[in-house]
């Protein structure tokens, strides 16, 4: 039995996230690529939009027709056709000359941009200027109406010119990048049916404990429910990985090892809760240790709660990460989004998570004084709270109110809205202070 | 053709959401429940943990032994048994006396506290209180070891009671709240397998326009691939809803009244995206006129972007919102997130978020001076960045780089974080100002 107790610091730990790889890869449809992770860089095929755009109802005309145009002295230009919707014109436009256009519409060629209907009227022949929805290309008549403009507009006023949007080859998405609904909507405007992007990693609970029990059984005294199986699959479902639950092993060597083998073999990152405290029941990191090709990375954080958490390096195939995580139900959430997460993030493949502090905080004011450890990272269970702001209106205020309990109480994490980090050479935080807060998912 | 433009203020519009109600009931196994609606409020069958519990390893002990102890001093206690956990201890603790206990574990009647292993040494009989795991309970036996206490302790220290966390009775969630890992937490801990949610909401989206083409089409001059499609369904697969998309409708009012009446009929909302403006295409509107039992509630919305938004009420069995959005894709996508997701937090039973502020905002600093218009809501897109405060260690401040561009480039939606509002009574805001960020989804 080898009782080392090595304790790292949060900074030790994060390096270690190194050490573990991505997922493989498999190509999906983009409408099953929300929230995933972008595996490839891709390039543009071609210029987007493709063609000189409108972006607004009016008339396509050379800008250089409208110069020093304006309501007392407006500029007189001749409307020689209509364009259609989504149609190729079949005409050009000459100084002097202008098209009605709709947003979206295609600008014919010598049209630099568009005025708006609004800084426009047309004076005779109304009916070819001004019905409803035309369907043909006008070309020039002998008699064309009149469009008076009361506004100068600039070159590629109006308009999205050809390759505004994209240009082709450029570089448009970095492998690693989370395709939000605007990633996959770029990825549309290619034509890309399909993108490559990164495996979902699965990731195996396991509780451990002889007083932990089924949520269907009803304890006997002295017992406890399975809670970490389920807040642990929450935060995994959460991070966008896929929970595998092992069930529930009873203090016994033989049976975690069995377990523990049976989920390095079936995902990606394996979580056992409970039994990672120097305690008597201190058998998780003895069964590490009996695993083949293991190398125990970590025992013991300088972070509060979840000081007795292990790390082990599972190396018989792929590299994956074995965690025990303390067994009290808020121990092991801080752990898993403060130390696991940064790794689920590399294992999923994304590039821009790689440190900690990635993500965004929220500045909130602290309503309490928070005394804290020299030494070691706190942190904090707050509950957020939005005030207006009195002296600006509209303006508001942000308040993080420290909830204070024992790490064992569900009670608190319900109440929480987010955590206070408080760093390992920090004394503590006091009333008024401007801190920032980790924010847990919310609407 | 009644071409009214009844323009709206952004509060007007929020108002209207009260008109429509949630979806209806299931039941969900608690595994199945992440990030669902909880539909019933949910009261404690029981006490939880229901049995007093040690919260560290160390000595179960009544707290008045260790009145006084200290290094200097210690409280000398008799060792009358170990615990094993999860068993009800057989025996209880007189004053003088002290229990063997590990994290979990539960207190004899008599003792009210725990003093932590490190405080304590024991003096004699080593192998009855400090062997490994025990299984069985000893019984005081006729010589019993001896331990120091180094440390007082006070009622409750070191232990959760009986009813510490959650109180029979007590109501422990309320309908309409957001089920994170740490409520479905509780209800395992309670022993509740199955939860009453409101269903996933289905949001049926139809695009609209002659220039549109399925993107597995390559356009001809003059179209563009339907990028809106994929949007929209990003964001309604990120709120929680499930999108069904429709297709492509040319401009054509039966085809489109056809595609409205079957996605009103297999969905809980529809998105009409394109068609809203007051240009030629403009038949949405119509063909939403014709529409059995349907009122328009708002042709306008006093925001930029997004202006030309339109909402009807379908009320033929459920009563239904259309929309019909602007066809630009950074118009679409505001509109959805600004003034669409509110209701369909309405629809999917949320109730802390019955108003659009409900959600937390990130305070940032802006980087360049942005002019508004008057009378008119703005939505400017920005990028957030990190930087490390100069003067403050561990501190960083947040700034907001606006991203200026046309409503038509996605590119300006794949550099953006979040949104800046600014509201119609502000004529815009500086270079400096701190300013409240709409937060997009990001790791």
């Amino acid at each position: 039995m080898n009782h080392f107790f090595k304790v790292q610091s949060l900074e030790q730990v994060m390096a270690l996230s190194h050490q573990f790889s991505a997922v493989s890869i498999e190509k999906v449809p983009i409408s099953d690529s929300f929230f995933r992770v972008l595996a490839k860089d891709i390039d543009a095929t071609h210029d987007i939009p493709g063609f000189r755009r409108a972006t607004m109802d009016g008339y396509a005309l050379h800008s250089g027709s409208t110069f020093g145009a304006s309501e007392s002295n407006p500029a007189w230009l001749e409307v020689t056709g209509s364009i259609s919707m989504g149609e190729v014109p079949s005409f050009s436009i000459q100084s002097g000359q202008a098209a009605k256009i709709s947003t979206g519409g295609m600008l014919p060629d010598g049209a630099d941009s568009v005025v708006m209907v609004e800084h426009t009227e047309v004076i005779g022949g109304e009916s070819a200027a001004l019905t409803g929805i035309d369907r043909e290309d006008k070309a020039p008549a002998s008699y064309s109406p009149t469009v008076e403009i009361y506004k100068s507009v600039a070159p590629l006023q109006n308009v999205i010119d050809k390759d505004e949007d994209f240009k082709k080859r450029e570089k448009i998405l970095k492998s690693g990048t989370l395709l939000r609904p605007q990633e996959v909507g770029l990825a549309a405007a290619l034509g890309i049916c399909e993108l490559p992007v990164y495996k979902i990693p699965k990731v195996g609970i396991i509780s451990t404990g002889d007083e932990i029990v089924p949520i269907d059984e009803t304890p006997q005294l002295g017992k406890i429910r399975d809670i970490n199986s389920y807040t642990l699959a929450g935060l995994i479902t959460e991070a966008g990985a896929k929970p595998v639950q092992y069930g529930i092993i009873k203090d016994n060597e033989e049976a975690l090892l069995s377990a523990c083998l049976k989920a390095l073999d079936e995902t990606d990152m394996v979580l056992i809760s409970g039994g990672s405290s120097v305690g008597n029941r201190d058998f998780t990191v003895n069964v590490l240790s009996l695993l083949k090709d293991t190398e125990i990375l970590l025992h013991g954080i300088s972070i509060s709660p979840g000081k007795p958490t292990i790390l082990a390096r599972y190396s018989v195939n792929h590299v994956k990460p074995i965690w025990g995580l303390p067994g009290h139900v808020v121990s092991a959430m801080v752990v898993f989004k403060i130390v696991v997460l940064p790794f689920l993030r590399q294992i999923q493949g994304l590039s821009s998570c790689k440190t900690k502090n990635s993500s965004i905080l929220i500045p909130a004011i602290l309503t309490k004084n928070v005394a804290s450890a020299q030494g070691r990272t706190d942190f904090i269970r707050v509950k957020l709270v939005k005030q207006l702001d009195i002296n600006l209106k509209d303006k508001y205020q942000i308040f993080a109110e420290p909830i204070l309990g024992k790490s064992g109480l569900i009670r608190t994490m319900v109440m929480a809205d987010g955590l206070l980090e408080i760093g390992e050479n920090v004394e503590g935080v006091e009333r008024g202070d401007l801190v920032n807060i980790i924010p847990f998912k919310r609407e």
